[in-house]
């Protein structure tokens, strides 16, 4: 891998090789192959080697490639690990990323969010449900979820608008109308289905990655104002749906296997339907900035539930899963209180401030940018950042 | 009119003239308007006339033609309302509907489901949350709502598999696992977005019928001992994501424009935001039918909130809608026994069966048929079914 030159601190090596959507100037969108701070052109290169999935790849979406199921994404990946060897075949098709723009790598399907880490969930429970158990009854006996809105996730970098609504402070007698005050981020791993699965039957928790592609950075910017009014009795809306951005760059589960890691002990154990051989996590560190400066840097590897039987549970009921999916962890926040990944959790609702640049800091400001990187080991997953704009 | 045999009891006279997506035999799925019980095969005469839209009717969803908008969803019912009276264009057009396979109409981007009945709400929270106000402080501030599982919309005639999941009895320490034995309807009116809206920008309630361009019949299957276990605190998830059935044929807003009713008062005034000059109900009645027996005829009319104010609102933190985007009223209940929307509420909970066929009755069997019509004074809105089959 001598011959082509990767940056130090460039975040994508030659054992990655994540999928993405580029779009230079007025060409048409395609897909191409992170490396170093360059993007391999796959469209020319898979059409002069007559590669079967080539024309997959001259598409404005990863969902055609998503479509093709885990053996031709294993034998992709095989032909890339080869192909990055060949400087011939791959150098004329180099292209820098700062010449193009990153596009949204597939078309959502049906978003889910999930609720996997234990302390996030307990943290939310103490701020949104104080006088009562932080964690309800049914979050240790399934991965508690709920459907976001697939229409507004969005690339990394799109501005994020103040979202307005209604809020209730607790002792006024009535809502108001109004920008949200308590804007916030959270931090999150999301899942990337390829493979469909049928209406009526459920995924098997060991077929998860028959299914699932690979994984995107989330930032599932959310209300906090707006949500605590709004989501009783039927869960989060309007203080979420107005934007969830995503990294740009899909890393393989293929990429991410040399950093499983196993699942931590589940007590009470759980159903036979979400117990299986192949459970794993993914030990993966966040690294969470604000304008530069870094806040928080959560960990994956301690979240509660699988990401085979989130699927294995999303599908139980017979719930078929479409290509382009997309299924997210929940906020991911670990026990120590920089590994937090949401300001209402780093702040305790806005009641403690954190120092962002020497000055005091609650929640996010217009013109703010937030960016979250991620790493497993080496392996590095990218970026998601967005900015603030005013509504 | 004389010239086509609309037989007695046909659903869709020539006023009505709803748009739906046809199968004959192996021939390309395309769009055709019913009436009575035939169908307007109309890319043939669209094509023969050079209409303007004529290749958005040579499709096998109505995606393309509801992203028009609203002039040429005028312009083409002014047409289809010419055009029924000229028998030499039409006739050798006309598919009986007995030959064909109705398709899903639609292909759906986001589903939100509403809560907009207030006798629903108000019959739910006693049934769910015993020990406390039943209709909670946000509800009658803002049309409450969620997502659904866009995926898992399908078209009438489609099968539901009885799902599978956790459910947990009050008294029992522990989940377990296994079919739903509270297997219900709900009985909705969703209304389907044409015209796409900007990121960022909220849908003004005045601008209901620049977006929306028909209704379709919901029902929304729903396993009730799934969604209480799992529904706290983010809202219906497995509960309800197994299968939503639409009805075929979706009728358009100016077709239903003759129904339109005041909305009743609404106290205490809401925010500017969800006051218009254009807020309507529909008279619509629906008719529920479990193995053809008539259980139950719930009125829109009375319905809370406009379907003016679910948009509005659903936009209002700047969340974007896109073609094919359904929303729906939620369940339709009236203030009778006779005119609930669902079993739950039908049997309170299953504590007092209903009679159907002679027979005591609490929730769907194996083999059962529901099937829910509607209609707006002489208008017609079609049928939405569904046969239970087992797991």
């Amino acid at each position: 891998m001598s011959w082509i030159d990767i940056p130090d601190g460039s975040p994508f090596g030659p054992d990655n090789l994540p999928l993405g959507v580029f779009q230079r100037g007025d060409e048409e969108p395609r897909i191409g192959a992170a490396i170093g701070d360059q993007i391999i052109d796959l469209t020319p290169i898979a059409s002069a080697q007559h590669l079967e999935s080539a024309q997959q790849f001259a598409q404005p979406t990863l969902n055609g490639f998503l479509a093709l199921g885990r053996p031709v994404w294993s034998a992709t990946r095989a032909w890339l690990l080869d192909l990055v060897n060949d400087r011939d075949a791959v150098e004329p098709h180099l292209i820098p990323q700062s010449e193009v723009t990153m596009l949204l790598p597939f078309e959502v399907g049906d978003y889910v969010d999930f609720y996997a880490s234990e302390q996030h969930a307990t943290n939310l429970g103490r701020l949104f449900r104080p006088d009562s158990e932080p964690l309800l009854p049914n979050w240790k006996h399934l991965p508690v979820g709920y459907h976001g809105r697939a229409g507004t996730v969005v690339a990394s970098g799109t501005d994020i608008v103040r979202p307005s609504g209604q809020r209730k402070a607790p002792d006024a007698n009535a809502p108001t109308y109004g920008p949200s005050t308590r804007l916030d981020i959270e931090v999150e791993l999301g899942y990337v289905v390829g493979t469909p699965s049928t209406l009526g039957k459920p995924v098997s928790v060991d077929d998860f990655r028959e299914h699932v592609y690979g994984v995107v950075l989330v930032n599932d910017w959310s209300a906090r104002d707006i949500q605590g009014w709004e989501y009783v009795p039927l869960g989060p809306f309007l203080g979420k749906s107005f934007a969830t951005s995503i990294s740009p760059w899909v890393v393989s589960l293929d990429a991410l296997e040399a950093s499983t890691v196993p699942l931590p002990t589940q007590d009470p154990p759980v159903l036979p339907y979400l117990a299986g051989t192949k459970l794993v996590n993914y030990d993966i560190t966040f690294e969470v900035r604000i304008n530069g400066h870094l806040v928080s840097i959560p960990p994956y590897r301690d979240i509660y539930w699988s990401p085979a039987q989130m699927l294995a549970h999303m599908t139980v009921n017979g719930a078929s899963v479409r290509t382009g999916d997309l299924y997210a962890s929940g906020t991911v926040s670990g026990t120590e209180p920089n590994q937090l990944g949401s300001l209402i959790e780093l702040t305790k609702a806005g009641r403690e401030p954190i120092t962002v640049d020497g000055k005091d800091y609650t929640f996010l400001q217009d013109g703010d940018e937030v960016s979250i990187t991620a790493y497993a080991g080496t392996l590095h997953l990218g970026e998601v950042t967005g900015r603030i704009i005013p509504g």
